[in-house]
């Protein structure tokens, strides 16, 4: 059946009331992919949906929706129905799906889980969400350093249900203390009665639990591993994580230093997140730079008034320094940024990765400096100040680009430093400080040429 | 050894021609680590340094690299030591490297290098770079399926060398078609006399060779997995892709994207790029905007120079109408942009996605709009027209951001749809055609009113 013909089918069984029919449509059906039909139904009709399926599918299925969908068919089900989904899930989704709901719906929802579950997910809960502790499970193959590997298959066998997908065993002493890991390939080539203590390998990089993630992503590729193993202080295995999990991490850290920069504070989704919200988290970054070009007109107001009445020609100009400006700063932030993020810059560079961009910044503002102050003259040929006026447009030009790299530049670096996040120098901030010199000093320069 | 000592030891090694001592200093070192500490000599070292090292672990080093300083290295080694490195390396990443290579240097280390190895790599360089098949290796464990488990394992024995990190083992019919795969937990726990063809799951996904690196991280992260399989049309097995290459397509495309929004038009180092490279790089765009401001400057000089000459203070607000319009179109974009990046809107729901911005651009528009128009009277209550002049910003401000909102939704919706990157639409696009907005539309209605 194609989508189209799935999501009629569904329709019509939604109306009959026929969760059979529901169910059997679905049937073959990847979860990610029943997470899509899902969103082509009103908000009522989800959990009508997700209850048709088997507590695995729907697990499934309900970590691929949108947090604010997942959110409302959450309210919907009772805390019974929550920890079923709940069991069916890896510890780190489940603490995940969990540390979303009330504090009280969560502690009910813990109680009535399976106790080995539980014991898996409680202690996940404590850790930040945005920490290795946060996007670990606690699901692993760990064996003793006097098993052999026969006793090691015996034991994969028991646990096989449990844990799923692993890509190598972790080697413990007596108090769990992590001592080495065994890749499967090995496991299989060696003899039923090595000790796995002679077979395993050192484990080249392990994390803490409240390393960041952005700091685990930067691990996973700089060692091009799929799976870390994370110890507490004393060098107990607490947890592992995976690949998969660091490749949620890599998207969601690139999302959020781009919305950032465009001073927009957290993840909005166009439709899903309640447009109050939506304004509401947009509105303050607005705010922050509506101050301080109000600011501007204030001294525009009070100091260039009689210049612009002399010549109000001046403002034709003012879009251009501005945008230049902007544009300018715009391209330097980002490519800091971005070379930060994915840590192609060291802070240690810093003299030399700023005067590097000031000296491109030099370089793009006298080249449209230039443009603009010829097209500009001639634009404005019959004024009798077109001279003059070319001149104020190139200065304040070049000093525009140059004055926006520099603080294009330094600003992420500097809040880098401080272990603030860079991308928050950009968008809203830069743009006030660029117009500030797109205006006020282009009429200042004006004010003493004319 | 602490980083800055190793450093210290080595410059003293340089200065004695001490080889051996460069090797020694380094042999503890993860190859990531020693590209970085590279990144602290002069260039004319860094090949001295990789010279030292055996062909293994400089393989892994000039991975690490920037593209920049890998080329500035491999420009400096002649094609035999080019060709040992790549023996060393995955048939992927010697691709790459190969790839970066000027035509004929490429061919003639093809050439010198070992024909097994060659044979893996020469059909991965017909494939564009972000493509499956760019991102693929040769190298993975498949078995005919009529093998037993015991079979299977020989077979590992024989190519455990070959290929490393493998976590599933394909299953192919005489044909090379792929047919099936184990995980290597289910043949640890598989009966020696088994056969594969009874043990193997069916493949959940694959791809072909010239499926996009975005549509092969987008597979990656839906269906949770750590290798794909590549097959071609045929459905032959011709190569596997891991999830440590889709973290790198990742972070790479999130960063294309942002670098596209600010007007780059590439990756740049703020180091290692030349300059001039870099200017080059970033004109285009601004000329672009420069020339849509140039046009605004023109249409303000013979449209609106009377208006302005009786009401110089007009100018006053040209900033403040422009940053909040391209404040909020921006935040638009980008919350767009990274929507469709993350597959988490639908072009269909197009109509919805955009009524939604403008609503929420409509509300920040009257919130700005109203702040903006009561604090210009406070700014400017000593002239005649204050109480017009406030209108004036007020309706400008709640156009231009209707106007960007929806032309910041709308653009890469559309851009995205005709099939184009959806980041292109963004910055310099965006800063022109808010500022007519900004400019020229609150000029205009100036002028009707006062």
């Amino acid at each position: 059946m194609s989508r189209p013909e799935i999501v009629t089918r569904i329709s019509e069984d939604l109306l009959e009331g026929n969760i059979e029919g529901i169910r059997e449509a679905l049937s073959a059906i990847h979860p990610s992919e029943i997470a899509g039909i899902i969103q082509s139904f009103d908000p009522e009709d989800h959990t009508k949906i997700l209850d048709a399926l088997d507590n695995e599918t729907a697990s499934e299925v309900i970590l691929e929706l949108d947090p604010e969908q997942r959110e409302d068919i959450l309210e919907d089900f009772d805390e019974e129905k929550i920890a079923d989904i709940a069991e069916e899930m890896d510890s780190d989704d489940a603490a995940d799906l969990i540390g979303e709901l009330p504090e009280q719906t969560a502690s009910t929802v813990l109680s009535k889980m399976d106790p080995e579950e539980a014991k898996d997910v409680a202690p996940l809960l404590k850790y930040p969400e945005d920490s290795a502790g946060g996007i670990m499970q606690a699901e692993l193959v760990k064996v003793n350093q006097s098993f052999t590997v026969r006793d090691t298959t015996n034991w994969i066998r028991l646990i096989a249900e449990e844990v799923e997908d692993f890509h190598s065993i972790f080697v413990t002493d007596e108090n769990d203390k992590l001592l080495g890991q065994i890749s499967l390939s090995k496991l299989i080539l060696a003899s039923p009665r090595a000790k796995v203590e002679n077979l395993m390998e050192p484990v080249e990089v392990t994390v803490t639990p409240y390393v960041d993630q952005e700091e685990v992503a930067k691990i996973f590729q700089k060692y091009d591993i799929v799976t870390l193993p994370v110890i507490d202080t004393r060098g107990v295995l607490i947890g592992r994580i995976t690949a998969d999990d660091v490749l949620d991490v890599i998207t969601e850290e690139a999302s959020e230093d781009m919305l950032q920069m465009a001073g927009v504070g957290d993840s909005l989704h166009p439709i899903y997140t309640p447009t109050l919200t939506r304004i509401k988290l947009r509105t303050p970054w607005l705010l922050l730079t509506l101050v301080g070009e109000l600011f501007i007109a204030f001294i525009i107001v009070y100091a260039f008034q009689p210049t612009l009445e002399k010549v109000a020609i001046l403002a034709a100009f003012m879009p251009a320094i501005m945008a230049t400006g902007g544009n300018v700063g715009l391209q330097t932030t980002t490519i800091v940024i971005r070379s930060l993020g994915m840590g192609s810059i060291n802070v240690k560079q810093i003299g030399r990765i700023i005067f590097s961009e000031i000296r491109v910044g030099l370089a793009l503002g006298v080249i449209c400096g230039l443009i603009a102050a010829v097209i500009g003259a001639m634009i404005s040929y019959q004024q009798p100040e077109v001279f003059r006026l070319s001149i104020a447009v190139f200065i304040a030009m070049v000093s525009a680009t140059m004055a926006t790299s520099f603080i294009g530049v330094a600003a992420p670096l500097v809040l880098f430093r401080l272990d603030f996040d860079p991308a928050a120098a950009s968008g809203p901030f830069l743009t006030m400080f660029n117009d500030i010199f797109g205006s006020v000093f282009y009429l200042f320069i004006a004010m003493l040429i004319l």
